[in-house]
């Protein structure tokens, strides 16, 4: 049975911006979710709010990427998020690449190292950036690890592909086996750019998605919640979601 | 060459409402098409129009799932099916699976004797539920009811998988040797739903389904035929699903 | 490296009739493609424009199909379209197939014929016709012309599938052999009709559709290039074309 986790900015950075992550992370709790995500980018007082959220979440999501513009490994910004998932308590830091290159891959050895010395699992997600986001450069970025002896995991965002004019279910096949933790995004088209909805709602062939990947994994819901009533609307949310096969 | 068959729930519930199924069977066969689906919702008063539809028919459409909530198989559903097919001379009844779960396997062998007292042939449609219309519902089932020594046929819905966030062309290919009639339905998506358009319309790869099925099906119409003069609008919607590879 | 092409109809019908060809050509080139495709339905004065696009151009588009109306060669629309890429020193050609069918293929030794003498290559295009653009049709037509001893390469259009309702990743896995040229046109779906535009802004999955083509072919805009600095523009989207992978 898949444990159910809320990104703590499906709720918008304005609400939570008005409430603090800790208050979302306890409507989400109170609302039936098992764990929630918490944000690095959402944090207003990260030394104060940490620890606050300590218990809550089981996984932070470091809005830096692992290698700096130009190919570096941000050794920094990964100290940065494991400490963060340190003081949450959480198992689990989700980053993603940002622009790892060809230049980049000495630089594995070094990511093996850090890791070697902490207990946090990081999680590889896909987001909606090329270099970040599209098929070969995870593809490669996984392989190049893997050679390296540093064999990671994947957040597999189902929805990020489409911004990227990426399919999905090829995603899917090719990352499968990589992937830990799974963000539940819907899509819809507007004119001008795609946007985040529940599943449920989604243009996507998302039942197919989720089938192709490996069942009883973490489910994130990762889609604007929103509503006068917002714990009746996220209790929804997580029960459509736990009902999935 | 396939044959051609309107739905006559193509026509709307109002329009069906006012004229009833036989007058849209007239209007159908008038254009060209060389038989008509019944359907069981829209039935007003089945004792005199199914004897009144006899000869245009060649599937009955139960609105009843062959299992009910539940679990059970509801054999007084199939029953009435079979018993509208009769009626009707048509050689095939159309029904969903409704309800079928694990605890339903035993109840297969119901199935197969009510099934060998009659002629006509159930085909299993895919509907818009989880449970009667997503892939691995249809799937589990079928192989269920073949190890049972129950082989059914299948009635295709091309659209109704887009509901589900199910993918049609994953689907057909899962399915294609059960298919033996295809529900020829094109969809658009409004920002809060899917609707039901003619194939020529449709956002979905189409001509690719389609040619993952088996050719020379019969291939029926359904998705809304309105305008002024229905009769034309009909006879160019039978023509076009002729002219079809 | 993919060379960078720009096929004229993208500025419109209505901007090339008032500058013409020679003049959008140059705007393409100062905007940094390598070459200008030129379209035959656009011209205004064959004799005097194609000598004056001599030397921009890399592809001649012809507007006529290679067989006609009932299935017949068209000899002499090859012939003026052979003749126009030869004047504008443009080293191919290309075209749809149109109305082939069953009873052409005697005529594809003709073609054959006709072929052997010049160095134009021929590449047959994808259109938006079931006869000339459907995948069924266009693995035909490619069977037999080899059968026949007459190996041909294919413009692939990446947008005209979706307007017959065909899957660009299927055509793709199809032809991909076959493909010289590909044609970028990304597409979104008004309610009534598929639009071109550009690949960034594409609803289909444009970048599992480009990789499951041979790398490093040349890649044509062929989609809306409009705005007040039409320089500027054309600039931006040549730009984009060439950073893809």
């Amino acid at each position: 049975m898949s444990s159910i986790v809320v990104s703590l900015s499906s709720f918008g950075a304005a609400e939570v911006g008005r409430h603090g992550q800790v208050w979302c992370a306890r409507l989400a709790l109170a609302a039936g979710a098992d764990s929630v995500e918490v944000r690095g980018e959402l944090l207003r007082d990260s030394a104060s709010e940490l620890p606050a959220l300590a218990g809550m979440a089981s996984v932070y999501s470091s809005p830096e990427g692992l290698w700096a513009e130009g190919g570096w490994l941000d050794s920094a910004a990964l100290g940065r998020g494991l400490a963060a998932a340190q003081a949450l308590g959480a198992k689990r830091l989700k980053m993603a690449i940002g622009d790892f290159r060809a230049s980049s891959h000495g630089s594995l050895w070094g990511l093996k190292v850090q890791l070697s010395e902490t207990r946090i699992e990081l999680l590889i997600e896909n987001d909606q950036t090329v270099s970040a986001g599209s098929l070969p450069a995870l593809v490669t970025f996984f392989d190049a690890a893997e050679r390296a002896g540093v064999t990671l995991g994947m957040t597999f965002d189902m929805g990020n592909w489409h911004w990227l004019g990426e399919c999905p279910r090829e995603a899917a096949a090719a990352l499968s086996r990589r992937v830990r933790y799974v963000h539940c995004k819907g899509v819809q088209r507007l004119p001008a750019k795609w946007v985040a909805v529940p599943l449920a709602d989604s243009v996507a062939p998302w039942r197919a998605v989720l089938r192709a990947l490996p069942a009883d994994l973490p489910r994130a819901i990762e889609y604007p919640l929103v509503g006068d009533d917002l714990l009746a609307v996220t209790r929804d949310a997580v029960a459509q979601l736990r009902a999935l096969p």
